[in-house]
């Protein structure tokens, strides 16, 4: 098996579980406690702090250890939203950050806060100068992921967080998917990360609060981690994921150039072998190890399905793969094609051998998939409505469908003409436009009809 | 050593740390992914849920893993609370549970929600037909803990429960320390308890909530764990979890005389063996491995520290051992003497040994940290403050050294006479009255001063 997961969780870290088992020993006593154990462990508890402090750029005392990283996340931006409530109740996010930060959004916005969702370029990245102008006096808190999880595109959080700070609003970065690969530029005030990400245990996520920065831990009072996080803390956990971030640092300088190279060997020759494809996210601003691509006319669940059969974990921000059935956010927002998405991210020191026959398998199974959904094959043509405007019912039918069905009839329509597909699928609202842009057409644009939605496209070439 | 502390936390279980380095390879990845490792950890995931309720006494869909017991607690509490607004705002808790479970109440009050807090006999428990009676019409939700963290009284849950269950209001029980010995009688609603108090591992919490109880998540809203707990599960530690509950239940079946026994002869021998002791909690109703004394004329802190270089690690409810200098909250619902407290709570498996030679060594160690402090011995007379009432400036001074002061006037004090002791020490207000009750003297009562406040005490013998 190919693990090219790593952005949902890495494996983890032989550093990680040399620390997490000889922590077993030292480190189950309570570190507030007086006695022996008590001490050793509140030393393990120290030490840890120190040396993830220091791979984070903060302080020891700035910094404190969480359940996850989504507890960091949901904690930071609750306990700053409150610290600062007399600047206001304006909170500025991008619109591709993680579900954790846009979820803790969403939850300030129903207790009657405001959110402004940055939009983003079609790479992923926001535009620095956009992101500046949606700060407003009243805006509490800013936040920015150092780069995106879903298309590896690397946000520039330093220009951005030179902006919060001219503003006075402080920065939260979302640093889960960089913090393995180095410490986030910038002038930030607040940062969450997650340990399983870079290789270490579930159940450690970090937050560091800069100080200065006005702080109101919000839920019941806990006298743990500077009342910032509640429980008993997993010590071994700590540990391990402090001694790996280290660990992983060092491999991950190393690994940076070779796997940038896997990940452009990737986006070239998926471009080349795979028909009907577009590569998305930044081709030069990204994470060193994380590639995403859509294939037209695929279905993401069933491509998910066959490269598992083949040996290779992916993962894919297709609706068909998702329990709500709405494609990604991050695609949505970035205006690109949803369908047969999939997104690889490599573990470091992968097998250059284990990428190639991802490479080799990949034009196969792709085209398996559109033999067996009846996917247009070039110059093919289809059905028409007869002679006035056809129209193509995708009611009822799920991505890639009504894509497919589209593609079946354009070649009878006029050039010049249009056509219109009915669909009620969440994914049809990105992947007709994304169609369009590929193959040239024109989106004419969308009108409300008696079951979900009519797509108009102008047909161009 | 001899470490006497698993209320506060326990090594890590055998089976534990067997489960938790097998899951480590398989339990990594995101349950939720559809690919095998994915697969895999769900796998696991749903085995130890399965465990895990059975050990409990719940459906596996009515049981959620948190991050700590404290998680466990807050969640249910806010859950419940929200999820039963239309019945009302009351809470209703005893005044001895886990600092939890009263931080959660208090958030409640600050909140704008209202708060009973039902007081306890002298043994620790509550009088079930005292805390019906504090159940009213818009009480949402009542928690009792099954056994008291302090003192091991055994609370009468089924009891409680029972009259919860009649007037339709959902119980929690807070189980953190008795689900080792068993699953907990009656007829909840709600159940929170705590991987590391039984020799799991730290990190993981349970919280069951029966179908049919009316519960709304709070927070931001998150998919794992139905809704119930957010983040990345921790699902290496969930497997030691679950596996080492089963583990501990039989072991903790055939121990449990065995503790009892041993307990037992804390109880008795402390009492012959210390002068000026209060042995406190139930001698019957009991949790089998724990219990609590305290030795009047004893820092709490010199005391622990001297045991700890004996070799035995024990906790303390004395104020002097408190971060926030005040004694301990369930001493205090008990109305029990609080200095030179020391509660001993025995791991499964203990040395017959190890308990013999604390018992040993306790009477020399109580006598040294007296004599350091110059507490009184049998028939010492101290100075008088004259002809009139005497007054006692024990201002500034912290506990035990206001009721050393006492002990030593109050040989001066005619019998009849009243002694005026002034104190700002939290404590004070505790043991005073405390001390009158263990040397047969009147606490006549509390007046205001300028600084702290007069006690007043009238010698009668």
């Amino acid at each position: 098996m190919a693990y090219f997961d790593v952005a949902s969780s890495a494996p983890l870290h032989p550093v990680a579980r040399q620390a997490l088992q000889a922590s077993l020993d030292e480190g189950w006593a309570d570190p507030a406690r007086l006695y022996r154990e008590g001490r050793r462990a509140r030393l393990l508890l120290d030490a840890s702090r120190e040396a993830a402090a220091e791979a984070v750029g903060c302080r020891p005392d700035e910094l404190t250890f969480t359940p996850s990283g989504t507890h960091a996340v949901h904690s930071g931006i609750a306990g700053a939203l409150a610290g600062r409530h007399r600047a206001g109740r304006h909170l500025v996010v991008s619109a591709v950050e993680h579900s954790s930060v846009l979820h803790a959004a969403d939850a300030h916005e129903a207790a009657g806060g405001a959110v402004e969702r940055v939009p983003v370029e079609r790479s992923g990245a926001v535009d620095p100068e956009a992101y500046a102008g949606a700060l407003r006096d009243d805006t509490a808190l800013a936040c920015l992921q150092s780069a995106n999880h879903e298309v590896g595109t690397v946000q520039p959080v330093a220009e951005v967080a030179a902006a919060c700070r001219a503003a006075g609003v402080p920065l939260l970065v979302d640093a889960a998917q960089s913090l393995a690969w180095g410490p986030v530029d910038g002038d930030w005030s607040l940062l969450a990360a997650s340990a399983h990400k870079w290789g270490g245990p579930a159940g450690v996520g970090l937050l560091a609060v800069r100080k200065g920065v006005r702080f109101a831990a919000r839920g019941p009072a806990d006298e743990r981690e500077s009342g910032r996080s509640a429980g008993f803390p997993n010590l071994p956990a700590i540990v391990a994921a402090a001694a790996s971030l280290r660990a992983v640092r060092d491999e991950a300088a190393a690994e940076a150039e070779r796997l940038r190279g896997l990940v452009g060997r990737i986006r070239t020759r998926v471009a080349e072998s795979v028909p009907e494809v577009e590569v998305v996210g930044d081709p030069v601003r990204r994470l060193p190890h994380l590639v995403t691509f859509s294939c037209l006319y695929v279905d993401g669940e069933a491509l998910l399905h066959e490269l598992d059969r083949s040996g290779f974990s992916v993962s894919s921000g297709s609706s068909c793969t998702s329990s709500t059935l709405t494609p990604s956010h991050v695609l949505h927002a970035m205006g690109v094609l949803s369908e047969g998405n999939v997104r690889v991210s490599l573990p470091l020191g992968v097998a250059e051998a284990d990428v190639e026959r991802f490479l080799e398998v990949l034009p196969g199974v792709v085209a398996g998939v559109r033999e067996r959904l009846g996917a247009p094959v070039a110059g093919a043509a289809g059905a028409s409505g007869g002679g006035g405007e056809p129209v193509v019912d995708a009611l009822g039918k799920r991505c890639p469908v009504p894509v497919i069905e589209l593609a079946k009839v354009i070649g009878d329509v006029p050039v010049g003409g249009t056509v219109r597909v009915l669909a009620d699928d969440a994914a049809a609202r990105l992947d007709i436009p994304a169609w369009c842009g590929m193959r040239g057409q024109e989106y004419v644009g969308e009108e409300p009809a008696e079951r979900g939605a009519a797509h108009v496209v102008r047909r161009l070439v």
